[in-house]
């Protein structure tokens, strides 16, 4: 099942893609597609209704998008879990996942203007597979009760502040956490529709020229792995995002002059299944 | 003005002290205290309700007393920003803001029980003066502004794991961000009952022995530079936490056997003017 949220900012109704590729409005069947709504028999009930072909249509053509979940409780960061992106980086591959934490309000929906902050010049892209938390996990202790947490799916963009986060002293959430710096979407895709999670390919474009086109084979860290590593450390809860790392092909990783964005520049992204983003680049004001 | 919430875990009634000490119900006021009640005219109404005193008291005489404010939407934290916790730890002091950030569930009440995690042997303590966000502060440029977006202040117990936090690889929010590692209150303190919040003594002890000792004067960075300085790099928003950093005396700098703690310690923690807490320390389970 593919779950959305569509409308204004701020004001997302939750919907579904049903078999035939209509947009389906969830308004009458829930208030919100959160944390609440994926622990509970939210997905169940939707499925269902979706499935009699009752709920109306999305009256819209062509609405906005907005982020697949609302608000996240958390987002957390895996660094560094590509072999390929480890190597460009010129670091040794981590022998534990390198976990950082992003800010919840840089989420924006997946075709939303991206933001570049007042005074960046290292402004980069990481298309990452986006795991969304439905059960509440607490030092699990097996592959198979980390996955039975996983909600589903989504296509994510970790934009990152390269300056912010590696030359201004500390940790990198000073550069991971900037207005409008994690588009998502544009579904919320359950594990029944990811057959394989480390088998999906990931592409990053900016102006049409491709950056990124990787594998999710080529984690160092599994999805189950990495779930069940960060419920050793912390609670994990409906809702919360573990944004779970990008192949190579960051402006970071390639050589000078290094591509970083500028307004104006245009951001595809794409994970195999899960669909695509389309960012315009504008500056912050 | 003093606001507070007090109940069971869960189903905490907001509430306020009035002139005379007493707990002041306002529950018929509003439903929460939260970032919708900090940005709007929630405090002049409730600062209004109390003295007027046609509010309910609290019926219960000692009821538990939950964190001031419900699940911030964010936890900032400021790393080494007092001098003498600086050298304690053998670094430079840093010549910007060190940040971090810690899981938004990690909040308990002031005097709730503190869970050692599993496998842990380095559970370390931190009095912090917490500042809490009242209106969404985005590319400050002045002190003036800073202390505006200033909600009030309160007091907070920054737990942190030093093994997860500087041996695990990677950021510190590995080891920041474990189940109940930020206790905070009692009170969210308005900014008017705290004439300076760089002339605030901290004091933290273990089992009746002193073990920090400080003055928010000694801050590297204070109050208003903190906010104006996170507000560059995020955005904060109303309910947003900012841990301000910790004086010298923490388990991490004093000399071999370190005293990390132990399950059956008792924690207290105090600001000058913020009031106390008191947990004690358990194990996860």
């Amino acid at each position: 099942m593919k779950l959305l949220r569509v409308g204004a900012v701020g004001q997302e109704r939750p919907a579904a893609l049903d078999a035939h590729g209509r947009l389906v409005d969830l308004s009458d069947l829930v208030a919100e597609i959160d944390g609440g709504f994926l622990s509970g028999d939210g997905i169940v009930a939707a499925r269902a209704a979706v499935a009699s072909g009752q709920l109306p249509l999305v009256a819209e053509a062509l609405p906005r998008i907005g982020a697949p979940i609302a608000r996240p409780g958390k987002i957390v960061g895996v660094g560094l879990n590509y072999s390929d992106h480890a190597a460009e980086t010129g670091v040794e591959p981590p022998t534990e996942p390198i976990l950082f934490m992003k800010a919840p309000n840089t989420v924006v929906g997946p075709n939303d203007q991206v933001l570049i902050p007042r005074g960046s010049v290292k402004t980069d892209w990481e298309v990452e597979l986006a795991v969304v938390i439905g059960r509440t996990a607490r030092y699990l202790e097996s592959d198979r009760a980390a996955l039975a947490c996983v909600a589903g799916y989504a296509v994510s963009n970790d934009l990152s502040e390269r300056e912010f986060q590696l030359e201004r002293g500390g940790q990198w959430d000073k550069g991971k956490s900037c207005e409008t710096f994690n588009p998502l979407g544009p579904w919320l895709v359950t594990p029944d529709e990811v057959p394989d999670p480390q088998q999906l390919s990931l592409r990053l474009s900016v102006n049409g020229t491709r950056r990124q086109d990787g594998s999710t084979k080529n984690m160092i860290f599994g999805v189950a792995e990495l779930v069940r590593y960060v419920s050793q450390f912390m609670v994990l809860e409906p809702g919360d995002v573990i944004n779970t790392g990008t192949p190579a092909g960051v402006a970071l990783g390639l050589p000078e002059p290094k591509p970083y964005l500028r307004a104006g520049d245009v951001v595809e992204v794409e994970i195999e299944g899960l669909g695509t983003q389309r960012q315009t680049v504008g500056e912050a004001s």
